[in-house]
């Protein structure tokens, strides 16, 4: 399983992904899901993947292949950003599609992938979008402004409570991080190392404010800690449950 | 969809369960899914259910019928928690086997149903079990002791880092209305109102701490507005992701 998640503010975008993937309990590895194609100064995205492992490496490696080609790359092409998830969405459908034709071997396979793609494209504001597995594509809505791809249950509420599009960067870090790594400690199939990165509205600069949090990293130690001590005097502080105020049978 | 839980402390056990049911986007109802079956002095049994509504419901009904037999009912009669867990189980099997048995017209039909069975019975300690639509069962784990039915995900990180056996009775039961509150924000499958019920350790008593939470409930209302902002704070409280202090690519 993976756990992704991408944040739309207005100050730009947030992406955060664990690591771990899974073929059954034995056979478990650490696989990077965020994947950055930048031209400074004029593009800059990111995509995150979850699902079939197979498919998502042959649609990152695609993706490489027709950037290689030079120009007439799509991803070096858009117009939009939309236009690039269309693009991904294609390249999803025609990968996940060869290994589920009816009466091939795969025919029992579920080789299906979900992406989350964000960024932006000189002239355009940031965008993010959902890719799902046949090819279509949504945005956040506005009034939660964030998407998850993979094991997305544990981490919702926190997303749920905090997020909203004036978020500011900080508090929006720290909550994709926590969300993160909540689901780590409810699901073994969603592991670290955490990639976390913020793009900057704007900026047109691909790598900018990136970090890798691996299990014994000091700042996620902390937070960890920390959000342990937090959440226990938060609960502390919730009002009484009074039965006798309450009714009684 | 539902989402019901329970939780074995030191002093008591607490339950805690929504009401919302449906079959579709449009065939919502509101039921309740915690059950008291008492004999004061002498035993103290509660049951929570998830799954198709048609099996718990005549589960349900067995029992009483059961009941109205009198002394030799195998919930009168058991000499240990797991008795009437072997027993709810058996009614959990057979009832779905009617309409999934091969070839028939509910072939098709998940027909099936889980509950958490919680309580004690004179001479015994207080036990809990989560008993599964095959109708075996199993007890919580010590270092995590509480059972999760139904839409379990969204309300498990809080009682991951809280819940203990030695987690004082209030803090257990304010966790056990956040987690139920948290779920019924993040998914519309889950609603109030909320009945929450503690049993004190050898007390024997049926409903001695009950109360149920619609949704314009004032303890609600006040509980909910405190961890909004309790949570708020705590992440505000978290260590500054300082990217410059981290690794910068």
């Amino acid at each position: 399983m993976t756990y992704c998640l991408a944040i739309a503010l207005d100050e730009g975008l947030v992406f955060c992904s664990d690591s771990r993937t899974n073929a059954g309990a034995d056979r478990v590895s650490s696989y990077s899901k965020m994947h950055r194609f930048a031209f400074p100064g004029e593009r800059s995205l990111v995509l995150l993947s979850a699902g079939n492992l197979a498919t998502s490496q042959a649609v990152v490696a695609q993706i490489h292949r027709d950037l290689e080609a030079g120009e007439s790359a799509p991803i070096h092409r858009a117009e939009y950003v939309s236009d690039v998830a269309d693009y991904i969405g294609d390249l999803i459908a025609k990968e996940s599609a060869k290994y589920s034709a009816a009466g091939g071997p795969g025919a029992e396979l579920d080789a299906s992938a979900t992406f989350i793609l964000g960024g932006q494209i000189a002239g355009q504001q940031p965008e993010l979008y959902m890719v799902y597995p046949e090819g279509n594509h949504i945005t956040p809505s506005q009034a939660h402004p964030f998407l998850q791809i993979g094991e997305t249950k544990y981490g919702k509420p926190i997303l749920d409570r905090i997020i909203r599009a004036d978020t500011p960067i900080q508090t929006a870090l720290r909550c994709a991080i926590v969300s993160l790594d909540s689901t780590m400690r409810s699901n073994v199939t969603v592991g670290p190392p955490i990639e976390v990165l913020f793009y900057q509205k704007d900026s047109l600069q691909p790598y900018e404010w990136y970090a890798e949090l691996d299990e014994s990293h000091p700042y996620l130690a902390e937070l960890r800690q920390s959000w342990d001590d937090n959440v226990k005097s938060a609960v502390e502080q919730l009002p009484t449950l009074d039965f006798a105020f309450l009714q009684r049978r």
